[in-house]
């Protein structure tokens, strides 16, 4: 048996999520019939986090095991050549010890949100960024991200389904940076709740039109509560963008 | 009668081109019915260049006259009501004075190529990028695209359908930047020839697998000679990215 760790990049919309579902094609599941179109085998593929469905992957990170001995490269190119044309792409290949995890060797996870922030809608990337209309305070959302870093109970930025054992976490970066027309929000920390960074970047927005001072959302963040913790960001605009290990 | 200048985006994989066809919807089309949905005028929409089909715009630049007196603002919003759900946008509208006429006037064309250059397939940029799995040498292209610069005659990087009257174009820029996996080649002129920057980019491509020197490519260029010019790159990589007047 060989242990492989794969770098994959996808499309979100074009699945119900990473993980398989009744309800449509998951990513995961693609992958286990791409890899038993390859070799053969029934495997299951282990991803770093569970993207929701809509959101999507720069630098998502699985692991898998196969008896087939066969080079990295090779596993790469077999993999692509059997997921087309579906839109998910293994970027890289590597040969990793029978210890390694996707999900639990972790150390960190890294999501870019992509903001159009223009009044016109967009006519490239639709399905790519969560167009804010209005415009936004870029400077006081920067400001007020600053409260949510460092430990703490995220309960109001999680979703009410998070399977989560406890709602803290450790919140080491969210900051904001203009891209032309748009605001990318790059969060980082070793692991996250369900929707934690929609749901941040939700009530960034708000502090973005004015809805919320910075105070306001130092408050939503001490209330523990979801129903304090303002709107979700929708999944398009999300990516997983790297993992480390 | 108020004459206004529009800078548009759009996805070039959804039209025929800028132009009306007999085979599907051109983008001048499209606005024209949305100028006809706002104010019930029919007009011609003059653009600044007649990409062709899938080909992108960034900032395409028209013109448009109508009796309806509206500010720019109006015109903007109405005809992106009424362009919806095609992906075309108007992202800018100015009132311009009635000399101004968005192709004759274009002092400067700005084009932008996206070449993906890695071995795994594009999962998320399909239509948005030449997919180039073989390495390619940019600093050979980048020396040899210097050849191209400045006043020739092009007639080698020229359609055969092309419908200018003189093959003689001056090249203000031709350069190249890395930009992650990606190759960004920027073509600036006053003018282009029809298919200049994509068989422009075509033939960099040659230099950049070794199959071509710059002196292979400045041979070229001096054999005036469409069938001496080398391969056209495909439509998809190539975006109108601003009209300078």
């Amino acid at each position: 048996m060989t242990r492989y760790r794969l770098t994959l990049e996808y499309d979100g919309s074009a699945f119900v999520g990473w993980q398989r579902q009744d309800n449509g094609l998951g990513v995961q599941a693609a992958l286990e019939t791409a890899v038993e179109g390859f070799c053969g085998e029934q495997v299951i593929v282990e991803g770093a986090g569970r993207t929701d469905s809509g959101v999507h992957a720069l630098g998502q990170v699985a692991h898998l095991e196969i008896e087939r001995d066969a080079d990295a490269e090779t596993v790469r190119d077999a993999l692509n050549a059997h997921l087309r044309p579906l839109p998910v792409t293994v970027l890289d290949v590597v040969e990793v010890d029978e210890d390694f995890h996707a999900r639990f060797s972790a150390r960190e996870r890294v999501y870019l949100y992509r903001i159009l922030n223009r009044r016109p809608a967009p006519a490239l990337d639709g399905a790519r960024v969560w167009w804010v209309a209005r415009p936004l305070d870029m400077a006081a959302m920067a400001a007020a991200a600053n409260v949510l870093l460092g430990h703490h109970d995220f309960t109001s930025f999680r979703a009410s389904e998070c399977q989560a054992a406890s709602p803290e976490k450790t919140l080491d970066e969210l900051s904001l940076a203009r891209c032309g027309d748009e605001i990318h929000v790059t969060a980082r920390a070793r692991s996250f709740l369900h929707h934690q960074v929609r749901n941040m970047v939700g009530a960034l927005q708000w502090v973005g039109h004015g809805k919320w001072s910075t105070n306001d959302l130092a408050n939503a963040l001490a209330a523990r509560d979801r129903r304090a913790g303002g709107p979700t960001a929708p999944a398009q605009g999300l990516y997983l963008k790297a993992v480390h290990y």
